[in-house]
This record gives C-alpha cells, structure tokens and sequence, in this order.
C-alpha cells in the first residue's frame, strides 16, 4: 500500500495563505516534513481556485516539485488548472479525479488522453452522489472502468476511488462497509487488477479533535488494507496514523517481517 | 465483537504470586479493573498447573466470580482442573479449548458433552503444530467442525481459535495472512455461521516494548475483526488497544454510527 499525503490542502490556513500570496515556503517546508515523514506521494489539493486558476496551480506544482520527486495527485476540480499543471509537472502526475457525473467525462477523463498520467475514477452516480448499497457500487465502477478503456485508455492506468463516507451521514456506517466488500470484489468484477485508493479524512469529517479522529481512521485503514487497497491518502504527519498505515504494509508484505518496515 | 481480557495470566508475576499463595485480593482487583476497562468476557489463564491443580483452579474461578457475572474462558491444559473449574462455575463458561491432537479429543473435548459451556477449537495439526497454508487452515477446520458435531454437539457451542502466529517465525506472517482468508470463507466452507476467537498477544511474542507490540496489534486487530471475528482476545488495560477494538465495533456495527459507541 501506498501512502498519500493528504497534508498539503488550502484546508489548512498556513498553505491557503501561501497559495494566494504565491509564497513557496511553508509549502516546501510542508512537503519537506510529508517526506520525511514517509509520504510516497503527495496530494495537491489547490480547491476551488476561483482567482487565477492556471497562475495558482501552475505555481503550486512548481513549488512542490522544486524540493521533492515524489509523484504528485493534482487534485483540483478545476480543468484548466489541471491542464497547466500537467503541462508543467516533471514528476510522475496523477490526476484527480473524474467519475460519470458529464462534466467530469468532458473535461477531465480527456486529460488521462493527453498526458502520460495516471487518473484517479471516483465511483459517483451521475449526479455526483454517492452509492450507498454494494450493488450500485459494484455496478457504478463496471460502468466506470468500461467508460474508461473505451476511450482506448490501458486499465493499469485507472486508480479506483470508491469515497469514504463520513460517519455522520444516516447510511454513511452502512456505506463504509459495503466499501469493503466492493474492493475485496474489485479484481473479480472488473476481470484485471484495477488500483485503488481512498481517503481516510473524509470518515471523521467535521471540527473534531485529531484524537477522535484517529481512533477511527486507524481502525478502518487496517480494514481497507486487507481489503485490497492500494494507495492510501492519510495525514502523514500524525504519528500513531502513520504507524498504523506502515502496520498494515508490513502485514500484508511478503517475504518474512521486520520491524523496520514499521520504523519501530 | 467481544472483547475478551487476556490480562488473568500466570505470565503476570503478580497473578502468578497471588494463584500460589491463594491471595484472592489482586486477581479481583484486576477483574474489576478489566470489567470497567469494557471487557465483555474474562480469559483465566492458569498455566500448566503442575501442584494442585484441582485446588488452585477452583480458587480462581471461585475468587472471579465472586466479584463478576462477566462469561468466563477457563483457559488450562490441565483436564481435571478444567473439570473442577466447570464444575463450580456459575457464571457462563467457555472451555479453553480442544483441538485435533489425540489427547485433546480424548480429555477435553468429552467435557463439552458433559457441561453446558461452549468450547474453543483450535486450527491446529494432530501434532500440535500449526498449519501455515490457507488451504491447510480450512481443510483443519472442516476436520475439527466434523469431529465437533460427530460428538452430537451443536455447532453454535463451537468457537474457532485460527491461531495468530508470532511475525518472528519465517513463516508468521505468510500465516496471518491466510488467517484472514480462512476467517472470511469460514460460513460457506462449513456451511453454517460458527463463532471465531483470536489471541492478539501471539503476533508479538517475546519482550517488547508495550509500544511496539500495540502498533502491530492496533492495525492486525481491525483486519481480524473486518474477517469477520467474533471474540478477540486483548490486553484490556492497553487503551489504545481497547480504543482499536471499540472503533473496530463500531464500524462494523448495525445502524447509525455514534461516538459513545467507542467511548470517545
């Protein structure tokens, strides 16, 4: 499994603040700290970006990539700014993300077409709602992966997301299971081993202390390890966090176990 | 899942002092202790029991119950002291547990006929040693479930024990990894829904620091319970751990997620 820094995101005031005075520090200080840490890739979650949007994420690729050759997840919602990123990115790029919602299938799922990047389908209705049965899910991501090599798109290329609910949604406990099954089922139901990832923020979502949080994010990344989930977006820099995901990697490793896999 | 308390133990020198010398007040101290911690069931684990073996296991299950209602796994490869022990037991009772070795079907086994308490069956050899593969797992456990109902018992008086490895063997981690396998198809391969338990302190065998071993059984506990687990058998005193097994319930509860639920 690998792990995904979910650190560097306009959520956080210091990197919203660097964004939009353009200052490169306390980004690269952030990335810095996510590598050390034991990111093997990092998220750049840039938002909206209303305000010149090619300007922004162009400059925010090039701050990330000037201190780090980690792959970097371009993660805005915004194509054009996906576009000037890519055009810019030196390092392995990953895009994020589409689904079946038309605006996505237009002007994001093309992307994947032009540039040498892994692109990041999450499993969404067409409305952009999330599925909460295992049956839609299942069949939203056939409908997905099928939409995706049609456009001639090789599989190992599609990194399947199948969104974590938070706990606070009436069926968002229900979900989170039937997620599950669905990734145990994935390499079945889609006939190839298709990756996966997901992110963990999304479970505990709300202004509740880190300490809550964790408890439950580290009972759940466990789960979604076994599962069969292959790239994992979680705060790095929480340690207990990050011992957990570095846990579940050993335990599910080949070969004879160490503890230096789990930096211990 | 049931937590069950794996902290009653000889290995403990203060248990091991107060079972010698017949001192009721420290093993109910920690019975206390462990039933307010959130343990659901109490493991009496007595050792070998080579001096007396009738009159110090009817001490310690009279000395438990006396001051909880909680079940209790009596928990000694000694069969007259298990014998003795059921004998006095008024709270429910789970035997500690038989497997295919010859010796286990002839002295423990014949105790579930003749007690009301359910027993624990073993995924093991007749040699006593413990099968790495998952199809060697399954093949053991249609074994042990054959010779179990062949006795006219009834398969809800079952509960599994796969048998967590020490990652320090070559082969503990390739085991642990089928354990997980096995737990998962357990209702299809024997047809019914039979219990399962697992001790978590066997995957970190040997004297390690408390911190070490939590992180290893912090992420392989979810992955357990996630298979489909039903007693889990921890270190109840260990709050991170106690907090992994309530977050681990929680998400793989019925109905509507709820922070009381995990004490948090």
């Amino acid at each position: 499994m690998i792990i995904v820094a979910d650190n560097l995101t306009i959520t956080n005031p210091t990197i919203a603040a660097a964004m939009d005075n353009m200052d490169p520090g306390p980004i690269q200080d952030l990335v810095r700290r996510c590598e050390k840490a034991g990111a093997q890739a990092i998220d750049l979650n840039s938002g909206p970006l209303n305000r010149s949007p090619v300007a922004h994420f162009s400059f925010l690729v090039e701050t990330v990539q000037a201190v780090t050759s980690l792959p970097l997840v371009l993660d805005t919602a915004n194509p054009t700014a996906l576009t000037a990123g890519l055009d810019i990115c030196r390092n392995q790029a990953v895009i994020n993300g589409f689904s079946l919602e038309p605006a996505k299938l237009a002007d994001i799922l093309p992307l994947a077409k032009n540039y040498p990047a892994d692109i990041i389908g999450y499993l969404l209705r067409p409305n952009g709602h999330v599925p909460i049965e295992a049956d839609e899910l299942m069949t939203t991501a056939v409908s997905l992966f099928k939409t995706f090599i049609s456009e001639g798109l090789a599989p190992d290329r599609l990194i399947i997301d199948p969104v974590v609910a938070p706990l606070s949604w009436d069926n968002g406990l229900q979900h989170n299971q039937a997620l599950l099954a669905v990734l145990r089922s994935l390499p079945d139901l889609l006939g190839t081993p298709v990756r996966s990832i997901a992110g963990l923020s999304n479970l505990t979502s709300g202004g509740l202390p880190i300490q809550r949080k964790a408890a439950l994010e580290s009972a759940y990344l466990p789960m979604l390890a076994a599962a069969g989930l292959d790239m994992a977006l979680v705060n790095v820099l929480h340690a207990p966090t990050m011992r957990t995901a570095l846990s579940s990697r050993a335990l599910l490793g080949n070969g004879i176990f160490s503890w230096a896999q789990i930096g211990l």
